[in-house]
């Protein structure tokens, strides 16, 4: 089964795609969509075609989307729902099952600890994926939220639904920390 | 040049289409997109495919799309956000030029008065396109951006923006109320 993870946001949208065999996780690719300077049309345009051609390309099965933080500002709020829009849309239109992940959910499957910070969702997101470099923030937490949802038929919400994962590259968690 | 009208809402979104001849405005059509009771993904496909079919089926020259209030629930304003985000996003895949007005300027040019009511909105655009029957609110917000955009050559906020449009009526404005 191959997941197309997305983080959205109306500057960047991290993106990532994995595979899933059986318990194993295989990357397949990652980065941003940046929406540039256009008006607000246009960036939202940019978003929609930039993931609609990544389902063209890598044709997903499933989708997988992290839930925004409703923000204090009320215009951020409105602004970030407008990406996260065309973002959904794109994946809607381009005939995917949408499944949604807050950012608790993201850090408890990915590093077993629901306030782990960034880096640790970067070097978890590493880890697992046995990846040469570190992703940018964006993209890892586009993975990170495939991630999740690849386990997400097991116990989520647990370090436990990462266990085998872990396991089998030796390692597992300990007080939201790794320990080989 | 023909306008495309759109009033945004998570549930229902509403669309005018009017040309414009010179100062005389011409109603094509109007009506509402109902996004149904699925999921958030699924009803902002509803959303961008029922706006593309607009745009393909009358090829307007330039949209107008109503903004948003910022909501004081945090969660409604991400939710129409996002309802936004589709609408924007199918305006501007479908090449169009999109315009941006607040409710307030949409008042001042269709009632001239911005503090009119929604009854009152629906009035003026039933009178100002010579409409044989009353539109709903939501259709009658979206040709009510229509028209604002047809004026917005002029002075948009004052109500000599509206002038020549009524006077071709035998209408003029008096204290955001109609007089013959």
């Amino acid at each position: 089964m191959k997941i197309l993870g997305i983080d959205p946001g109306l500057r960047v949208t991290g993106f990532g795609v994995l595979e899933k065999h059986g318990n194993r996780l295989q990357y397949v690719t990652s980065g941003v969509i940046r929406s540039g300077d256009g008006t607000l049309p246009e960036r939202l345009k940019v978003i929609f075609e930039g993931i609609s051609e990544l389902v063209g390309l890598h044709r997903p099965d499933q989708a997988a989307v992290e839930k925004v933080f409703v923000n204090v500002n009320p215009q951020s709020t409105l602004l970030l729902g407008q990406a996260r829009g065309a973002a959904l849309c794109a994946l809607s239109v381009g005939g995917l099952p949408v499944f949604e992940y807050t950012a608790l959910q993201l850090k408890l499957a990915v590093v077993g600890y629901g306030r782990a910070r960034k880096e640790q969702v970067q070097e978890m997101v590493t880890r697992l994926l046995s990846l040469s470099g570190t992703p940018s923030t964006d993209a890892a937490d586009a993975l990170g939220v495939a991630i999740c949802h690849a386990h997400s038929g097991e116990i989520l919400s647990t370090v436990s639904g990462l266990a085998p994962t872990l396991a089998a590259k030796g390692l597992r968690v300990r007080r939201g920390r790794l320990v080989g």
